[in-house]
């Protein structure tokens, strides 16, 4: 229920973690003090505020007046938190979830300022309450931190899963790790992966313009017909999903393996089995992430393996297929001759 | 109940995180094969053998035969890795609390190895069965494998629950490190404690000997009042609790702040303030931990902080307290004078 959903952030444990988490909070508070001139007197809203960190920012930064809106207990914190940074008088606390704040009840606001992703980007469907926000109180050309955010996706291999349990200690366990492998299987896990294991270069599968986004695009996101090409060879053991968000400074929170790891790690779906990969082959695949009709604040990770040779590619594509390898010769002839 | 208590170590992940604790497995392997001789041609207990390692350890080390006692499901997968690792006709797996099998079922044994040990040492209350095991199928003069256990305390610091919250990217939350420490103070946290934060030498409390210890001192340890001497300044924000197990070899297993980190990190127990000490300042306590008369797996941690002042000090003390300085340099000098 949501009651359940707003008590669980009560638990100062997710709050530590997520304050600690510096590549995050940092990204915030840059994001919002390299537009120092845009928040100065402005009025800001901060969804889903938790500790209040940034509506403290918001307020630092030079905003008139922030609603921090929280509906947990911890909206009961961030008055003495607003206190003891010397912001009291600028920020008002309204606990409440943000759908059932009514739209004449406030003034609208210049700034959405929210920190509401969730693993796989999507994950407790914070997004929603963020949309609905932007849609009641945001004025036209209002802006959005974060505006934009992006999925990415790449097979990856995982040795923890796989050759882990090949010699323990001089003892081989790949019975063991059948099981494993199995159990993990069933659902996304959480967990770091190593730049070193993931086997293509950056594909960017979804994109959204959180200026735009309708509630109806976030019900089932992704399902284009993927094609990615090994960039190393390698154990395609897992499929690794992660994503970025852009503020509207330019300036980026990833949560990539080739950056500092965030709280957020990485999502993979375990195969069942061990692909060996080289390098030029190309991988083909669907990825939907629908919103869970039983629960509306988890989604349904729909993970589908193609036959690269049945789906189109990109043009030009880098794989070792004739048809790409005569498509991309063919196209860089024709750049010379310009 | 004793079944979900089985249940629990049924998920594998159990299982991937204590054989990926690189100090645990290989200090049992190399205790094993440093005592090979005792080993060969000789009968072994695995209680609660899990995935079997330890079995699998004794027979590569020349065991006749071994008994992997294991209650929980995994029973059916340690034949599987008797297979793979060709010892299948050496080990005879019961799928049973080791205090359900009748002691005419099977012949007495010359070792038994386990590894029951759980955070603080005794969470879980394995070692019961332990003892149960050794008094019923070991032979007079076996080995147990480990034979010796340690609980060491001390106070330390814990930045990340005070400093922490004094700055966090600018903003300041004193008032929720207030109400972090508070929840955090009614249960032992299992947490990394970096040897820097550790304030005193390490101080042994609790000392078991593995092959006379009765159930009965189980019930309760520790108990004694304890005085410690600063080796350097710093903060008394938590009481730290570690254990070293000691084998037959003389080889040691530590979860010390000192050594590499293990799956079983340190317990602490959060103070709700911070104290300043100085090098050289006594700290007075008692630490108590009792079996729980609801769960016989679960202990009562009970910390009691003392008047330093108002208990015996170690003979010779190092702390600043006159009557100490005094005994000491008397004992010096006597020392001095033979």
């Amino acid at each position: 229920s949501s009651d359940k959903y707003f008590e669980s952030y009560e638990d100062l444990n997710i709050h530590h973690q997520m304050l600690n988490d510096t590549s995050r909070t940092v990204a915030y508070k840059n994001a919002i003090f390299n537009m120092k001139s845009s928040f100065v007197d402005k009025i800001v809203m901060d969804v889903g505020a938790g500790t209040g960190i940034l509506s403290i920012f918001s307020a630092q930064a030079g905003a008139k007046k922030i609603y921090a809106i929280e509906a947990s207990n911890l909206a009961n914190l961030i008055s003495q938190v607003a206190e003891e940074n010397n912001v009291k008088d600028k920020i008002e606390i309204i606990k409440k979830p943000v759908e059932d704040i009514n739209s004449n009840d406030i003034q609208k606001v210049d700034i959405i300022v929210s920190e509401w992703m969730g693993f796989y980007l999507v994950h407790e469907g914070m997004l929603n309450s963020v949309i609905i926000a932007r849609d009641k109180f945001l004025k036209p050309n209002g802006l959005m931190f974060p505006s934009i955010a992006k999925i990415y996706a790449a097979p990856c291999q995982l040795p923890s899963y796989n050759d882990f349990w090949d010699d323990i200690c001089g003892v081989s366990m790949k019975c063991i790790a059948q099981n494993y492998r199995q159990t993990k299987s069933l659902k996304p896990e959480i967990l770091y992966v190593p730049k070193k294991d993931i086997l293509v270069e950056d594909k960017l599968l979804i994109w959204l313009d959180l200026n735009n986004t309708t509630l109806e695009e976030l019900n089932s996101l992704g399902g284009e017909q993927t094609v990615l090409v090994c960039s190393k060879n390698g154990k395609y053991q897992g499929f690794c999903i992660w994503f970025d968000v852009e503020f509207p400074d330019g300036s980026l929170l990833s949560t990539s393996s080739k950056v500092e790891p965030t709280h957020w790690k990485q999502t993979v779906i375990v195969l069942p089995h061990s692909i060996h990969l080289n390098k030029k082959d190309p991988v083909a695949f669907t990825l939907n992430i629908n919103k869970s009709s039983s629960n509306p604040r988890w989604y349904n990770i729909i993970f589908t393996m193609l036959d690269a040779t049945e789906v189109p590619h990109d043009i030009p594509c880098d794989c070792y297929m004739s048809r790409c390898i005569i498509t991309k010769t063919y196209m860089e002839n024709q750049g010379k001759e310009i």
